[in-house]
């Protein structure tokens, strides 16, 4: 990974992480009563882990093409964390993908109790539309109710939590590629395009850059899922930090089962070639996001 | 319960309960590719099953004191209801107060599974901000981002998350009255007061008009609370749908318990004085809010 990237992606994961610290923290806000304590550690624990924030960084660096600055963004980058790991936390309860790890440490269900890590999703998920919604991240209210909608819209069930749900349905039959794309283009693509096109909103981008943006999202986004199940099946449990192979043991389709990991590998390199390809138009100033998506591709972690 | 008015809220829950259906459709909106039809199906059963939709009638009728016609709420209402329902559908699950009927009927974990019922509160609580959000819910930008926002702080860690945490937390500890009543006004009072302060904000009510609804919806709140905990020790299963003496034998503190039934009588006595005084301003258009507190006191189920 080239150093200036590495260092870019780390110290906007910083920021995020700080700003996520401030945000979770036992403090009530305007409008409300009381944090109950508790429930704010299920919280930060389900969120302050060493994620890479890599939603967060798309959002940013999608943003930066329009030169808009990082700390315009952080607070709504902020949000779709939450939404993301509040979806974490959901996926590791018994009921669904029953996961005592997550990161190399207990999952929040596990670190708590169940009820404490539905309540502490629940609340992640809400904390996302409180910070999209908030005049203190962007001071426009258009933009705020736009974000609102289309982070509603990638995360709900025609989305991430429909995703899900046929995740949950398709265990044990054999899904056909079409299936396995839409499934995994709800599950994970739809949030890391909303963190593209996120950024062209907050950016002012015209229609062809968004369009742009969002293909580039899609398409990263589809790179992300190939090369996690790629990981799957070659990586280590300690290497990853939590259970691998569980994707076969539980009989779920992956490309990487249909098509086996060399036709994986070739597909990533053409995902490669048209996230880049959509990002012609920006020319020099998106080498980061070009950056990203080889970062996307190439990651072992 | 005078007839005028049982005709109104019968009506605007005929009103709500259309729109749910809708809502609640098999069919992907735009932004969404495949809504599982399986996940819609649970979320129609969490939502659409003879509720009196009180809390929509609230927005819909504090709106009206402004001129605002009822189908130009009907869509906001509708986010609240949703909001609301996955409340319910998650409070019901086995690691939360574990019910297996609901007005009569299996809760959604009983009638499906539980990973569909996490799910299916999810998709609820992020349609409702998809439907507070979406720009035909009102034309106003900023009045979207506001509802977002207020409903999110009355939805979250500071309000109903948190005090349903609370309460999770107090079940065998002897609560003082004072904790009880900023666990209930959390819980339950937060909602009802969002619902009158968001019609409120859909009507472009005044400083002071918009005030006089949130002290009303903040005192019928906690009278709602009051009502469901006597009839929690008075009422038989059969009349209430759900198991029903459940606070005493799990040791949760109400007030009931601490000031015993004549008491809290004379409590919501006070409190329905209290919420018709905070309507004075309001005069004669404001009957059928005062109406609606005679309700939230006397009902009987």
């Amino acid at each position: 990974m080239n150093q200036i990237f590495s260092a870019r992606l780390s110290d906007t994961s910083d920021a995020i992480n700080s700003a996520l610290e401030h945000i979770l923290s036992d403090d009530a806000r305007s409008g409300e009563q009381v944090r109950p304590p508790r429930l704010m550690a299920a919280m930060r624990h389900g969120v302050l882990n060493g994620g890479k924030r890599l939603r967060p960084f798309l959002m940013v660096e999608c943003a930066a093409l329009f030169g808009v600055a990082r700390d315009e963004v952080v607070q709504a980058a902020c949000a779709l964390e939450c939404l993301h790991c509040y979806s974490l936390v959901h996926d590791d309860l018994p009921a669904m993908d029953d996961d005592d790890l997550r990161r190399g440490k207990p999952t929040v269900h596990r670190a708590y109790d169940e009820a404490t890590a539905i309540l502490a999703g629940d609340g992640l998920l809400t904390l996302a539309f409180d910070l999209v919604a908030d005049p203190t991240t962007v001071s426009s209210s258009a933009i705020r109710a736009e974000l609102a909608h289309l982070l509603a819209r990638a995360a709900g069930v025609g989305g991430m939590i429909g995703g899900q749900m046929l995740d949950l349905m398709a265990e044990g039959d054999a899904l056909d590629e079409s299936d396995i794309r839409i499934l995994q283009s709800m599950k994970t693509g739809a949030l890391i395009r909303y963190a593209c096109e996120a950024g062209a909103v907050l950016g002012g981008a015209s229609g062809q850059q968004r369009a742009d943006l969002v293909r580039f999202g899609e398409t990263i986004g589809l790179a992300f899922q190939l090369a996690d199940d790629l990981l799957d099946v070659t990586s280590s449990e300690e290497a990853m930090g939590k259970a691998v192979g569980k994707d076969a043991v539980r009989g779920k389709g992956t490309l990487v089962g249909i098509r086996g990991t060399g036709k994986v590998r070739e597909m990533l390199k053409s995902l490669l070639a048209e996230a880049e390809g959509s990002l012609t138009r920006f020319g020099e100033e998106a080498s980061v996001l070009r950056d990203a998506a080889h970062y996307v591709v190439a990651r072992n972690n």
